[in-house]
Protein backbone atom coordinates (compact mmCIF):
# COMPACT_ATOMS: atom_id res chain seq x y z
CA UNK A 1 0.00 0.00 0.00
CA UNK A 2 3.24 2.15 -0.32
CA UNK A 3 2.78 5.41 -2.38
CA UNK A 4 6.39 6.47 -3.66
CA UNK A 5 6.59 9.65 -5.89
CA UNK A 6 10.04 10.03 -7.54
CA UNK A 7 10.36 14.01 -9.13
CA UNK A 8 13.53 13.98 -11.65
CA UNK A 9 14.57 16.15 -14.13
CA UNK A 10 13.09 15.51 -17.65
CA UNK A 11 16.24 14.78 -19.55
CA UNK A 12 15.36 11.89 -22.37
CA UNK A 13 14.58 9.27 -19.92
CA UNK A 14 13.52 5.99 -21.81
CA UNK A 15 10.04 3.99 -21.22
CA UNK A 16 13.04 0.94 -19.98
CA UNK A 17 14.51 2.86 -17.60
CA UNK A 18 10.99 4.32 -15.83
CA UNK A 19 10.23 0.63 -15.81
CA UNK A 20 13.68 0.03 -14.07
CA UNK A 21 12.79 2.37 -11.42
CA UNK A 22 9.37 1.25 -10.41
CA UNK A 23 10.55 -2.39 -10.19
CA UNK A 24 13.49 -1.46 -7.91
CA UNK A 25 11.39 0.94 -5.65
CA UNK A 26 8.35 -1.78 -5.56
CA UNK A 27 11.32 -4.46 -4.28
CA UNK A 28 12.63 -2.15 -2.23
CA UNK A 29 9.64 -1.71 -0.25
CA UNK A 30 8.73 -5.38 0.07
CA UNK A 31 12.54 -6.37 0.97
CA UNK A 32 12.61 -3.63 3.71
CA UNK A 33 9.05 -3.63 4.85
CA UNK A 34 7.46 -6.14 3.76
CA UNK A 35 5.11 -4.31 1.65
CA UNK A 36 2.86 -5.80 -0.47
CA UNK A 37 3.93 -5.53 -4.23
CA UNK A 38 0.43 -5.62 -6.04
CA UNK A 39 -0.76 -2.28 -3.64
CA UNK A 40 2.35 -0.86 -4.14
CA UNK A 41 2.27 2.73 -5.94
CA UNK A 42 4.99 4.66 -8.08
CA UNK A 43 4.97 7.58 -9.63
CA UNK A 44 7.33 9.40 -11.59
CA UNK A 45 7.19 12.94 -12.48
CA UNK A 46 9.30 14.63 -14.70
CA UNK A 47 10.40 18.37 -14.68
CA UNK A 48 11.74 20.74 -16.94
CA UNK A 49 15.12 21.74 -16.22
CA UNK A 50 13.84 25.23 -16.51
CA UNK A 51 11.90 24.40 -13.42
CA UNK A 52 13.84 22.22 -10.97
CA UNK A 53 16.39 24.90 -9.33
CA UNK A 54 19.19 23.89 -6.54
CA UNK A 55 21.47 26.04 -4.97
CA UNK A 56 19.31 29.16 -5.65
CA UNK A 57 19.55 28.55 -9.56
CA UNK A 58 17.78 26.60 -12.03
CA UNK A 59 19.56 23.41 -13.42
CA UNK A 60 19.29 25.02 -17.26
CA UNK A 61 21.34 27.45 -15.79
CA UNK A 62 23.81 25.58 -13.98
CA UNK A 63 24.54 23.26 -17.43
CA UNK A 64 25.36 26.44 -19.00
CA UNK A 65 27.88 27.46 -16.26
CA UNK A 66 29.35 24.27 -16.71
CA UNK A 67 28.09 23.04 -13.05
CA UNK B 1 -9.06 26.10 2.95
CA UNK B 2 -8.23 22.08 2.20
CA UNK B 3 -6.09 21.36 -0.71
CA UNK B 4 -6.67 18.31 -2.89
CA UNK B 5 -4.42 16.85 -5.24
CA UNK B 6 -5.51 14.30 -7.59
CA UNK B 7 -2.95 11.75 -9.69
CA UNK B 8 -4.82 10.14 -12.29
CA UNK B 9 -3.15 8.31 -15.31
CA UNK B 10 -3.26 10.29 -18.34
CA UNK B 11 -6.20 8.70 -20.94
CA UNK B 12 -7.74 11.63 -22.57
CA UNK B 13 -10.05 13.04 -19.58
CA UNK B 14 -12.03 15.77 -21.22
CA UNK B 15 -12.72 19.55 -19.37
CA UNK B 16 -15.87 17.86 -18.42
CA UNK B 17 -15.00 15.57 -16.68
CA UNK B 18 -12.06 17.48 -14.31
CA UNK B 19 -14.59 20.01 -13.26
CA UNK B 20 -16.88 17.24 -12.00
CA UNK B 21 -13.55 16.55 -10.23
CA UNK B 22 -13.31 19.59 -9.10
CA UNK B 23 -16.36 20.16 -8.25
CA UNK B 24 -17.06 17.03 -6.04
CA UNK B 25 -14.24 16.80 -4.21
CA UNK B 26 -15.15 20.31 -3.31
CA UNK B 27 -18.76 19.37 -2.27
CA UNK B 28 -17.29 16.27 -0.36
CA UNK B 29 -14.77 18.58 2.22
CA UNK B 30 -17.79 20.76 2.31
CA UNK B 31 -20.63 18.42 2.97
CA UNK B 32 -17.64 16.64 5.88
CA UNK B 33 -16.18 18.95 7.73
CA UNK B 34 -18.05 22.13 6.79
CA UNK B 35 -15.21 23.77 4.68
CA UNK B 36 -15.51 26.88 2.89
CA UNK B 37 -15.54 25.94 -1.20
CA UNK B 38 -14.38 29.28 -1.33
CA UNK B 39 -10.90 28.61 -0.36
CA UNK B 40 -10.68 24.83 -1.30
CA UNK B 41 -8.31 24.10 -3.89
CA UNK B 42 -8.16 20.98 -6.05
CA UNK B 43 -5.61 20.07 -8.34
CA UNK B 44 -5.81 17.48 -10.82
CA UNK B 45 -2.37 16.27 -11.98
CA UNK B 46 -2.40 13.86 -15.26
CA UNK B 47 0.21 11.23 -15.19
CA UNK B 48 1.95 9.15 -18.55
CA UNK B 49 0.84 5.34 -18.07
CA UNK B 50 4.68 4.80 -18.59
CA UNK B 51 5.41 7.09 -15.31
CA UNK B 52 2.53 5.25 -13.22
CA UNK B 53 3.42 1.44 -11.72
CA UNK B 54 1.52 -0.90 -9.46
CA UNK B 55 2.70 -4.16 -8.75
CA UNK B 56 6.41 -3.48 -9.98
CA UNK B 57 5.58 -2.89 -13.55
CA UNK B 58 4.14 0.36 -15.49
CA UNK B 59 0.38 0.94 -16.48
CA UNK B 60 1.76 0.96 -20.06
CA UNK B 61 3.31 -2.49 -19.49
CA UNK B 62 0.18 -3.98 -17.83
CA UNK B 63 -2.31 -2.98 -20.67
CA UNK B 64 -0.04 -5.15 -23.25
CA UNK B 65 -0.86 -7.87 -21.11
CA UNK B 66 -4.19 -7.49 -20.83
CA UNK B 67 -4.28 -6.59 -17.15
CA UNK C 1 -5.49 3.63 -9.55
CA UNK C 2 -5.74 7.23 -8.57
CA UNK C 3 -4.50 8.56 -5.82
CA UNK C 4 -6.10 11.35 -3.37
CA UNK C 5 -3.86 13.36 -1.33
CA UNK C 6 -6.07 15.89 1.21
CA UNK C 7 -4.21 17.90 2.72
CA UNK C 8 -6.49 19.60 5.67
CA UNK C 9 -5.89 22.04 8.98
CA UNK C 10 -5.42 19.82 12.16
CA UNK C 11 -8.55 20.47 14.08
CA UNK C 12 -10.27 17.54 16.10
CA UNK C 13 -11.62 15.46 12.78
CA UNK C 14 -12.18 12.79 14.26
CA UNK C 15 -12.28 9.08 12.30
CA UNK C 16 -15.63 8.72 11.46
CA UNK C 17 -14.89 11.69 9.04
CA UNK C 18 -12.33 10.70 7.76
CA UNK C 19 -13.79 7.44 7.02
CA UNK C 20 -16.35 9.43 5.00
CA UNK C 21 -13.99 11.88 3.20
CA UNK C 22 -12.13 8.28 2.22
CA UNK C 23 -15.17 6.81 1.36
CA UNK C 24 -16.72 10.09 -0.91
CA UNK C 25 -13.28 10.51 -2.46
CA UNK C 26 -13.22 6.73 -3.64
CA UNK C 27 -16.81 6.70 -4.82
CA UNK C 28 -16.22 10.39 -7.14
CA UNK C 29 -13.26 8.94 -8.63
CA UNK C 30 -15.45 5.43 -9.37
CA UNK C 31 -18.46 7.64 -10.49
CA UNK C 32 -16.81 10.51 -12.52
CA UNK C 33 -13.79 8.39 -14.14
CA UNK C 34 -14.85 4.69 -13.61
CA UNK C 35 -11.91 4.11 -11.47
CA UNK C 36 -11.46 1.05 -9.77
CA UNK C 37 -12.30 1.08 -5.66
CA UNK C 38 -9.64 -1.38 -4.80
CA UNK C 39 -6.84 0.03 -6.18
CA UNK C 40 -8.06 3.99 -5.78
CA UNK C 41 -5.37 5.63 -2.49
CA UNK C 42 -6.85 8.25 -0.37
CA UNK C 43 -4.09 9.75 1.95
CA UNK C 44 -5.13 12.61 4.61
CA UNK C 45 -3.22 14.90 6.12
CA UNK C 46 -3.62 16.72 9.09
CA UNK C 47 -1.79 20.19 9.05
CA UNK C 48 -1.13 22.04 12.67
CA UNK C 49 -2.60 25.92 12.14
CA UNK C 50 0.53 26.94 12.35
CA UNK C 51 2.06 25.24 9.77
CA UNK C 52 -1.14 26.93 7.18
CA UNK C 53 -0.80 30.27 5.89
CA UNK C 54 -3.27 31.84 3.64
CA UNK C 55 -3.30 35.31 2.52
CA UNK C 56 0.01 36.12 4.07
CA UNK C 57 -0.65 35.13 7.72
CA UNK C 58 -0.85 31.65 9.24
CA UNK C 59 -4.25 30.29 10.13
CA UNK C 60 -3.45 30.73 14.00
CA UNK C 61 -3.15 34.47 13.65
CA UNK C 62 -6.10 34.36 11.37
CA UNK C 63 -8.36 32.57 14.23
CA UNK C 64 -7.06 34.65 16.82
CA UNK C 65 -7.91 38.26 14.70
CA UNK C 66 -11.87 36.62 14.38
CA UNK C 67 -11.41 36.08 10.74
CA UNK D 1 18.23 20.64 2.88
CA UNK D 2 14.72 22.08 2.39
CA UNK D 3 12.49 21.17 -0.58
CA UNK D 4 9.94 23.84 -1.76
CA UNK D 5 7.18 22.73 -4.38
CA UNK D 6 5.64 25.73 -5.90
CA UNK D 7 2.24 24.90 -8.29
CA UNK D 8 0.92 27.79 -10.15
CA UNK D 9 -1.69 27.94 -13.27
CA UNK D 10 0.27 27.39 -16.42
CA UNK D 11 0.05 30.70 -18.03
CA UNK D 12 3.38 31.37 -19.88
CA UNK D 13 5.52 31.84 -16.83
CA UNK D 14 9.15 32.63 -18.49
CA UNK D 15 12.07 30.94 -17.55
CA UNK D 16 13.34 34.46 -16.03
CA UNK D 17 10.58 34.74 -13.87
CA UNK D 18 11.31 30.84 -12.97
CA UNK D 19 14.69 31.68 -11.88
CA UNK D 20 13.22 34.42 -10.12
CA UNK D 21 10.94 32.07 -8.19
CA UNK D 22 14.20 29.72 -7.52
CA UNK D 23 16.24 32.58 -6.30
CA UNK D 24 13.55 34.25 -3.60
CA UNK D 25 12.37 30.86 -2.14
CA UNK D 26 16.01 29.96 -1.95
CA UNK D 27 16.96 33.01 -0.10
CA UNK D 28 13.98 32.75 1.81
CA UNK D 29 15.23 29.73 3.70
CA UNK D 30 18.18 31.24 4.13
CA UNK D 31 17.37 34.53 5.61
CA UNK D 32 14.66 32.85 7.68
CA UNK D 33 16.33 29.37 9.21
CA UNK D 34 19.86 29.70 7.47
CA UNK D 35 19.63 26.82 5.48
CA UNK D 36 22.22 26.21 2.91
CA UNK D 37 21.42 27.02 -0.25
CA UNK D 38 23.81 24.44 -2.02
CA UNK D 39 21.04 21.72 -0.61
CA UNK D 40 17.83 23.83 -1.11
CA UNK D 41 15.75 22.02 -3.51
CA UNK D 42 12.89 23.87 -5.50
CA UNK D 43 10.32 22.56 -7.86
CA UNK D 44 8.20 24.66 -9.45
CA UNK D 45 5.01 22.91 -10.86
CA UNK D 46 2.62 24.33 -13.68
CA UNK D 47 -0.91 22.79 -13.76
CA UNK D 48 -3.38 23.96 -16.93
CA UNK D 49 -6.48 25.87 -16.25
CA UNK D 50 -8.21 22.72 -16.71
CA UNK D 51 -6.90 20.95 -14.09
CA UNK D 52 -6.72 23.62 -11.46
CA UNK D 53 -10.18 24.44 -9.38
CA UNK D 54 -10.98 26.55 -6.59
CA UNK D 55 -14.49 27.81 -5.49
CA UNK D 56 -16.21 24.18 -7.12
CA UNK D 57 -14.72 25.44 -10.55
CA UNK D 58 -12.26 24.94 -12.68
CA UNK D 59 -9.89 28.62 -13.36
CA UNK D 60 -10.81 28.18 -16.69
CA UNK D 61 -14.26 28.42 -16.14
CA UNK D 62 -13.56 31.07 -13.90
CA UNK D 63 -11.70 32.97 -16.63
CA UNK D 64 -14.63 32.75 -18.89
CA UNK D 65 -16.80 34.12 -16.51
CA UNK D 66 -14.50 36.93 -15.57
CA UNK D 67 -13.47 36.03 -12.11
CA UNK E 1 19.30 16.12 -7.64
CA UNK E 2 16.15 13.87 -7.38
CA UNK E 3 13.61 14.16 -5.05
CA UNK E 4 12.01 10.81 -3.50
CA UNK E 5 8.79 10.91 -1.25
CA UNK E 6 7.64 7.47 0.39
CA UNK E 7 4.63 7.68 2.04
CA UNK E 8 3.72 4.36 4.09
CA UNK E 9 0.99 3.86 7.17
CA UNK E 10 2.54 4.71 10.30
CA UNK E 11 3.22 1.10 12.24
CA UNK E 12 6.37 1.33 14.20
CA UNK E 13 9.09 1.53 11.64
CA UNK E 14 12.59 1.80 12.79
CA UNK E 15 14.83 3.51 12.32
CA UNK E 16 17.40 1.35 10.89
CA UNK E 17 14.50 0.36 8.60
CA UNK E 18 14.04 3.98 7.00
CA UNK E 19 18.06 4.36 6.57
CA UNK E 20 17.80 1.35 4.82
CA UNK E 21 14.94 2.61 2.43
CA UNK E 22 16.65 5.45 2.19
CA UNK E 23 19.95 4.07 1.43
CA UNK E 24 18.20 1.90 -1.01
CA UNK E 25 15.90 4.97 -3.19
CA UNK E 26 19.32 6.34 -3.18
CA UNK E 27 21.36 3.66 -4.91
CA UNK E 28 18.58 3.33 -7.03
CA UNK E 29 18.44 6.39 -8.39
CA UNK E 30 22.13 6.08 -9.10
CA UNK E 31 22.32 2.31 -10.61
CA UNK E 32 19.48 3.33 -13.19
CA UNK E 33 20.27 6.63 -14.26
CA UNK E 34 23.22 7.77 -13.18
CA UNK E 35 22.25 9.89 -10.31
CA UNK E 36 24.53 11.77 -7.34
CA UNK E 37 23.69 10.62 -4.42
CA UNK E 38 25.24 14.01 -2.74
CA UNK E 39 22.29 15.34 -3.95
CA UNK E 40 19.73 13.03 -3.98
CA UNK E 41 16.82 13.60 -1.46
CA UNK E 42 14.92 10.93 -0.24
CA UNK E 43 11.89 11.71 2.70
CA UNK E 44 9.74 8.96 4.39
CA UNK E 45 6.21 10.26 5.48
CA UNK E 46 4.06 8.14 8.08
CA UNK E 47 0.22 8.55 7.67
CA UNK E 48 -1.63 7.31 10.67
CA UNK E 49 -3.82 4.00 9.66
CA UNK E 50 -7.20 6.45 10.17
CA UNK E 51 -5.59 8.68 7.37
CA UNK E 52 -5.13 5.99 4.79
CA UNK E 53 -8.05 4.89 2.67
CA UNK E 54 -7.63 2.26 0.06
CA UNK E 55 -11.12 0.18 -1.31
CA UNK E 56 -12.77 3.17 0.02
CA UNK E 57 -12.16 2.40 3.63
CA UNK E 58 -9.76 3.59 5.88
CA UNK E 59 -6.72 0.74 6.91
CA UNK E 60 -7.57 1.08 10.77
CA UNK E 61 -11.11 -0.74 9.59
CA UNK E 62 -9.44 -3.23 7.49
CA UNK E 63 -6.92 -4.40 10.13
CA UNK E 64 -10.47 -4.93 12.09
CA UNK E 65 -12.07 -6.54 9.46
CA UNK E 66 -9.09 -9.40 8.89
CA UNK E 67 -8.09 -7.53 5.64
CA UNK F 1 -4.42 30.74 -5.74
CA UNK F 2 -0.67 28.95 -6.09
CA UNK F 3 0.17 26.07 -3.49
CA UNK F 4 3.46 26.47 -1.91
CA UNK F 5 4.62 23.30 -0.11
CA UNK F 6 8.01 23.54 1.96
CA UNK F 7 9.13 20.32 3.63
CA UNK F 8 11.76 20.61 6.51
CA UNK F 9 13.91 18.94 8.62
CA UNK F 10 11.55 18.87 12.48
CA UNK F 11 14.47 21.17 14.65
CA UNK F 12 12.35 23.24 16.73
CA UNK F 13 10.72 26.06 14.65
CA UNK F 14 9.21 28.54 16.09
CA UNK F 15 5.62 29.71 15.56
CA UNK F 16 7.18 33.13 14.32
CA UNK F 17 9.70 31.57 12.28
CA UNK F 18 7.00 29.88 10.34
CA UNK F 19 4.99 33.33 10.17
CA UNK F 20 8.00 34.66 8.36
CA UNK F 21 8.28 32.17 5.93
CA UNK F 22 4.66 31.94 4.77
CA UNK F 23 4.74 35.49 4.69
CA UNK F 24 7.29 35.68 2.24
CA UNK F 25 6.83 32.87 0.03
CA UNK F 26 3.10 34.62 -0.39
CA UNK F 27 5.20 38.26 -1.31
CA UNK F 28 7.62 36.21 -3.63
CA UNK F 29 4.31 35.02 -5.30
CA UNK F 30 2.72 38.55 -5.46
CA UNK F 31 6.10 40.26 -6.09
CA UNK F 32 7.08 37.71 -9.52
CA UNK F 33 4.01 37.09 -10.97
CA UNK F 34 1.69 39.12 -9.50
CA UNK F 35 -0.30 36.37 -7.49
CA UNK F 36 -3.06 37.70 -5.07
CA UNK F 37 -2.43 36.90 -1.47
CA UNK F 38 -5.40 36.18 -0.65
CA UNK F 39 -5.60 32.98 -2.42
CA UNK F 40 -2.02 32.01 -2.39
CA UNK F 41 -1.80 28.90 0.42
CA UNK F 42 1.59 27.74 2.20
CA UNK F 43 1.89 24.37 3.68
CA UNK F 44 5.39 23.78 5.93
CA UNK F 45 5.89 20.51 6.57
CA UNK F 46 8.18 19.09 9.17
CA UNK F 47 9.73 15.60 8.93
CA UNK F 48 11.43 14.23 11.50
CA UNK F 49 15.58 13.43 11.00
CA UNK F 50 15.41 10.02 10.62
CA UNK F 51 12.92 10.31 7.84
CA UNK F 52 15.02 13.05 5.71
CA UNK F 53 17.73 11.49 3.67
CA UNK F 54 20.47 12.95 1.70
CA UNK F 55 23.47 11.24 0.40
CA UNK F 56 22.19 7.94 0.94
CA UNK F 57 21.85 8.36 4.92
CA UNK F 58 19.62 10.15 7.29
CA UNK F 59 20.02 13.42 8.77
CA UNK F 60 20.45 11.96 12.16
CA UNK F 61 22.96 9.93 11.15
CA UNK F 62 24.59 12.62 8.68
CA UNK F 63 24.90 14.56 12.54
CA UNK F 64 26.10 12.01 14.70
CA UNK F 65 28.60 11.96 11.71
CA UNK F 66 29.61 15.66 12.69
CA UNK F 67 28.09 16.68 8.77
Amino acid sequence: MPFVNIKITNEDVTPEKKAELIKGATELLKNVLGKNPATTVVVIEEIDTDNWGIGGETVTQRRKNGK
